[in-house]
């Protein structure tokens, strides 16, 4: 049994953008795995895996930090199960789109969504979240939440090149979803559970396709309930 | 022999970004092929491919423009010769490459190339493009070059994503050169021939692999010479 450490809001919310990618490469795989929560700045209980960030899983004697890193062992590691991503011209690309996530999508959306998160977390967590969202951005978490419509709009922009994608197939992997799809619907998933507002327009051809996403393996992403605090 | 009409300016620079992605899958392909220029204005002369763009190629029977479904058609209609998707999932993957480099990357790069690329052209043709450009941007060709630096930085901002991938592997592709490469080296060729200052700092990761793009096939696409008119 595989075990997925992740961030865990006291409320239960498993909220953290990378570790739905792990959740949903591991549904992809069909692999049996079990969740730990993890407060944001408890990092004793991730000691173990000698670095201080969270996703990271237990993989019988392996145990590997880092989304992407994740996502390599299980392709390696599980070859017999459907591929995250189609032969190594689809592992090189798809490098390619989590560098997009990490570098344009995220720092675009993640101001709209810090105030929220903190909401989300007990004092001493929302504290330590606080620190690092606001040296990362030069803004207090209030000043990102009343920017938060610009924040999105940009977010939207940074969609494009997705958006022009799924006029054409079905998924970012092609006709059926792959890691690079699970990685492009990790900032709408952190969005959905954690926003007050969508961030997407009502037609907007990424919704249909996120929709898609939530109703994988039984709608596991979907199951998680959104717990955004308005105002 | 397959035919690729193309732009070419009076003085014989073949500088279009996008036909620079279909010379490089010619030469990936190793298919013998002859190039014809066409005036950017001269629409007469491409009228047999039922649209007004280039390039477009002729292969037998067939006429095929944009230089994504020229690439297409390419691994479909040659799939002995080497793949420039590498399987199913490295084309979806690679047609959203197409759209980083198409809606990011292009544009923020072009106000910085426009008044070069006229400077190039006859006068016809330099009345033509300055319409094109001045209507999708806003702005004289001067305004844009004079404001080249911000655009410059614009793009070397929306190249972020390459930049980090090619810090874990030697190609977009992977370990050889695909179809996603030569998408991505277009607009640095494109400023290469056209633009009088390099767009690239001296120690950006993205240099050494552009030079490697510079040196595939006996050194094609660095046989094209710099055109920039300086000033």
């Amino acid at each position: 049994m595989i075990i997925l450490y992740e961030l865990g809001a006291a409320g239960g919310a498993r909220y953290s953008a990378f570790s739905w990618r792990t959740r949903m490469a591991l549904m992809h795989k069909g692999l049996a795995f079990e969740t730990h929560p993890v407060r944001v700045a408890d990092k004793a209980a991730i000691a173990f895996s000698g670095q201080g960030k969270v996703p990271i899983i237990r993989d019988g004697a392996h145990v590997i930090s880092d989304s992407w890193n994740i996502a390599e062992h299980l392709e390696t590691a599980y070859p017999d199960a459907p591929s995250l991503f189609g032969g190594p011209s689809g592992l090189a690309l798809s490098r390619f789109v989590n560098a997009v996530a990490d570098r344009q999508l995220m720092p675009a959306l993640a101001p709209a969504c810090a105030l929220s998160v903190a909401r989300m977390l007990d004092a001493g967590d929302a504290v330590y979240l606080r620190a690092v969202f606001e040296k990362a951005f030069g803004r207090t978490l209030e000043e990102m939440h009343a920017g938060r419509e610009a924040s999105v709009k940009a977010f939207r922009r940074a969609l494009d090149p997705l958006r022009a994608t799924l006029r054409r197939q079905a998924f970012l992997g092609g006709a059926a979803p792959a890691y690079a799809d699970y990685v492009m619907m990790s900032p709408l998933q952190w969005a959905r559970i954690v926003h007050a507002e969508p961030v997407l327009e009502a037609d907007d051809t990424i919704g249909a396709w996120f929709e898609r996403m939530l109703d994988l393996f039984q709608g596991y992403a979907r199951a998680e309930p959104a717990r955004a605090v308005h105002g």
